[in-house]
């Protein structure tokens, strides 16, 4: 792809042809200073974090999975982000934010060129994002911070399909999922698409990030198929532990880190009275799941599990996305209880129907990003702060099926729409490239097959390790 | 805990009980918007540094214990700040910051529920946590900065007791620290107690967060006894070292980095004319206690020393952290110097007297949390920036004892204070739960016994290594 | 160093001398709070990203090195931050910024303590710090967002030497650099010293941080010589392989993170027209250079390499880094296209004359320095953002050799300066104190040598890699 892009760019630039992003109009008078300065800097400052996010799945998935095929996993979460940045500019914020009709943009594509006089907002924004002409900051911020989050949409995926894809397969998925996928499902939601106009709302995304990256793992893992021992011909599940909780603790903690610019961030303003809110609700809700998962696992196994503890973590995170602007502090309390236990019973589900996901991303991104969304309908209040203003009341807080029905609607279509679309991808890829290693290459690792590499060349690994997918 | 919240919770929530945290009365005419939103974005930006301290105590904990271990020590450094904040929402934040008397605050109280008309300050506030009106942020931001704090103090107690304590045991200690010790003992230096009224000051924590937490860290060590093995009869240290000098080295840093959040945030306020300060003092501080650690550590033992260097940074830090605000560059400069020493010192002690700290957590947050809140009344110097107008000048800056005095009595008193109460939990928990897991499962390791689990079953280990404490 | 301070600075205190960094005149009327609180706000928070990127390098260099030299090189990279901000605050920050000719500063020095009315500017501004009178900070900021730099250019040097340098050896290094070679080179591009005032122009640092920083390694590994069996009789080269990939893939997230202070950072304003602008430009170029330098070794090698693709996203920042703020996004985006090429070409390079660098930093840091500062002279266009208004248009742009011409005589002036005084500090080195260590320590590796100590004890080794030298 960028190797097809280098000649055409440079005629590009060798002819002058203007295509430059972001050149701002900086004279109108109508522009706050302060207001635009500290909106910038605080959609910036959080765009950083939500970044760094990339950081944390890595570990999360590498450490869950074996040593064997660390170099991987840690490949394609690192690569997957500038796949990302490229399907992003070229293609994918266009297709999310440009003006279009209700179900796809249709504007501003190939390097977010689009006419554009931000930061002017509301009635004097001129230009072909109009979906975003809220947010007072320049379109270079509006994009970056897009950006980051199109990458976490995609990275979701990689933990899913672990430990039998083929590395060149993920690689090509990710254009699909980032140029095409995740902005047309994103355009319906945050792109002022028919289901904004519906009154769906989705604060920072347990829908639109999460579980459009939930639903194409679950394709993914569909059409794969598990990993080879990892279901016996009794159907008795075989664990296969992974090999650094080393990694999977840091991964969590830089993800719970990186949270703080998620939820806080997605009000692209410096909303004063409701980013201190969302922090909170946010991190509540990251606690009670995360105590809950401990307890609910300790209760069946009879005692305390780290990884199920620290998906409890991300369940609770996951799960508060979409409702952490609308819902009080009891209610984030509660739905992160509800979260925690959720993620145990979808680990136990999808392992009983032989999805093979080896990090439980599904069950984390996917049930969670589900739930979440639901939770919108079910505790919003509008009156918790400012940035909740929009919502209806939730079927708990008094307020019917009025937000609740949206909420429902919405998941519904994102689910069949990216569970189709995605499965198409999956299968034309599998048809050009292939998917699946070999047999061969799963057992001894996807690092020396795919990468002709090892991860830690100097430790003694256990043998057993090696063969426990035969 | 958490199980027993959810019904009640549930309740609350179907009957409509209004049980909002931190809705704002955003109309108020007095609001200077750019000047909290400017304070806000510092605080919170800040206390998002601070969360993320836990990952750097996470590593540099499970890095200088052993593999066998190694689970057992992240899973703590991971639920701690869960339950964290649960306790300091439910509980920790009214005894600490609600109106009360000189000793304990008695509102607010039950999911920071008070009233409450931040960010308004001084004679215009009104509601029940006075004692942090001079900051002009929303009260869900004051709680969340103080939040990630009270997690940090319980932290500090997790390394100390590795190795050998019972994973619920900890888990209820917990509970104690964030809900009632740090609370009650910060109270009476933050939440306008009877500290803050003779005149002692601790900008940023070394005695409300770090000698409270080393101090409970210190009974819990004494309660629990050595280590099996780690001292034999003769008198003599085994040397137990660590399983991965990397994981101790990114968390070192990893709490360098959270540090600018920690010292620098704790003005709350965009204070720009101390901030940098703060900022400069509390790295050359940690920076000479590096280089002091390390060149002490060379002397006595003929090489440098890379844990003890990076305890020696981590000793610099405790130790500026009260007095960072109100101390000159030369004077910090000097603290950093003393500070490694005194680590290095603080561990040979510890030893000689069989007290054992696996990860050297007395020695940085006790004794230079001691030292550090002394050196305020030893060179604090009120003209070095804002903040440190309200200082006395130290003893060496010509002041006497009048600054020097207030320092002293708050030592002893919330040494004397944490010794107590929290022996007093241990000795509770001991009785109901038991503290101390078995001598086999302590030699075979405590992520077995405790966990059922090892944090990296692919490499092979050296077997000495679970049975050195035979 | 630290040792024969502490009793002058003793005195120096006890004497009541004001040696007192950074008091501010904070009534000033001139000063617009609002304007300095944000600017003071974000040069802090890039500051401390900037800081975070030493973990970054930590982890780059260790992951790339073997596991028998870990601890050594974990040492050198948390040291060599200590040393640099006494360096700094004892004689650099002076030597670079402080008034004085177009080749060296000499005012401010020791404790950077000169006069100065910062925040104040331009013609108000009164101080010995003239070349950062543009900046709105106070001075504590300007120092301490300079000294974060001064920190990374001494970093750059610990990975190229690693694996045979002795650790004394190394760390008195680290005060020739940033106590001398650094503050000079630097002195003449942002001292406003003579390539300044020839209208040379380098954004962040592609040649003050990173050609500094690599040139002053490849002198050192040219009089230091390869390691031991790295290139054997016939001239083959003998790879050595990392030791944790884990740890090198974290490292160039937490840098790639960093960087997102490094060069948004670099305004020391909040620009808002510019800084989203530079995170873009940042970001692009790094994602296409990850994808460029796997392209190329894929194409090389048959298969996608990791720790290369790490190093191609490492060598598109390097190259971005002075071109940032005034280059467009297909610029960018070329610029990383073309930097991932060279940096796999560099390390073929580098090997093929037996220049032996571990970890590539002679790749990424020098080829991609001087790369990304021809690029200003190149790809220049003043119309980008706000700060690109003061570059002349490139030689793409249609600018002729105006902005290329100073851009090559500064590359090829501070390269020549760095190699010369470098070379002089090695040589001088090596004569009082060695620089290399024993053969026999080499092989054993240098953790045991130097530090008495290994980095994970309880892991078993493959013995080949302790041999892998011989």
């Amino acid at each position: 792809m960028s190797k097809r892009c280098a000649p055409i760019l440079l005629v590009l630039l060798l002819l002058g042809i203007p295509g430059v992003l972001m050149a701002q109009d900086a004279a109108a008078p109508q522009i706050d200073n302060t207001k635009v300065g500290m909106d910038t800097m605080w959609t910036l400052v959080t765009a950083f974090l939500v970044f760094f996010m990339n950081l944390g799945f890595a570990l999360v998935e590498s450490g869950l999975c074996r040593a064997k095929n660390c170099v991987n996993i840690l490949f394609k979460n690192y690569i997957v982000f500038s796949v990302s940045s490229v399907a992003f500019l070229l293609l994918g914020f266009g297709l999310m934010f440009g003006d279009g009709n209700d179900y796809i943009g249709m504007s501003g594509l190939w390097f977010a060129g689009g006419a554009d006089n931000s930061p002017l907002t509301g009635a004097a924004y001129q230009g072909v994002y109009s979906a975003l002409n809220w947010t007072s900051v320049p379109l270079s911020v509006k994009f970056f911070f897009q950006l980051v989050f199109a990458g976490t949409a995609a990275t979701i995926v990689s933990g899913a399909v672990a430990e039998r894809i083929k590395f060149g397969a993920f690689f090509l998925f990710c254009f699909a999922m980032v140029g095409v996928i995740y902005p047309i499902g994103g355009h319906w939601i945050w792109g002022g698409g028919w289901l904004a106009k519906m009154g769906m709302f989705d604060f920072a995304g347990s829908t639109v990030v999460h579980s459009i990256g939930g639903w194409a793992a679950l394709s993914g893992i569909w059409i794969l198929g598990p990993r080879l021992g990892k279901y016996n011909k009794a159907g008795k599940v075989n664990p296969m532990p992974g090999h650094s909780l080393t990694s999977a603790t840091i991964g969590v903690f830089v993800l719970w880190f990186g949270w703080f610019g998620f939820n806080p961030g997605s009000t692209m303003a410096l909303d004063w009275g409701s980013i201190g809110h969302i922090a909170a609700t946010t991190n509540i809700a990251a606690a009670t799941a995360s105590i809950s998962a401990m307890l609910a696992m300790w209760f069946i196994s009879g005692k305390p599990d780290l990884s199920m503890t620290l998906n409890g973590g991300l369940a609770g995170l996951v799960a508060i996305t979409a409702p952490c602007a609308f819902v009080s502090m009891p209610s984030a309390f509660l739905i992160g209880i509800l979260a925690g236990v959720i993620v145990v019973g979808a680990v136990f589900f999808f392992d009983s129907v032989h999805l093979d996901d080896p990090v439980g991303a599904t069950s984390v991104h996917l049930a969670n990003g589900v739930f979440g969304t639901l939770c919108v309908g079910l505790f919003a209040d509008p009156s918790v702060c400012p940035a909740a203003s929009v919502v209806k009341p939730g079927l708990f807080m008094g307020g019917g099926m009025a937000q609740l029905m949206p909420q429902l609607i919405g998941i519904a279509a994102v689910g069949a729409f990216v569970l189709v679309l995605s499965s198409a991808f999956w299968f034309l890829i599998k048809m050009v490239y292939g998917l699946r290693v070999t047999p061969e290459e799963e057992i001894e690792g996807l690092d020396v097959g795919e990468h002709g590499n090892v991860a830690y060349p100097d430790f003694r690994q256990v043998e057993s390790s090696h063969l426990a997918s035969r």
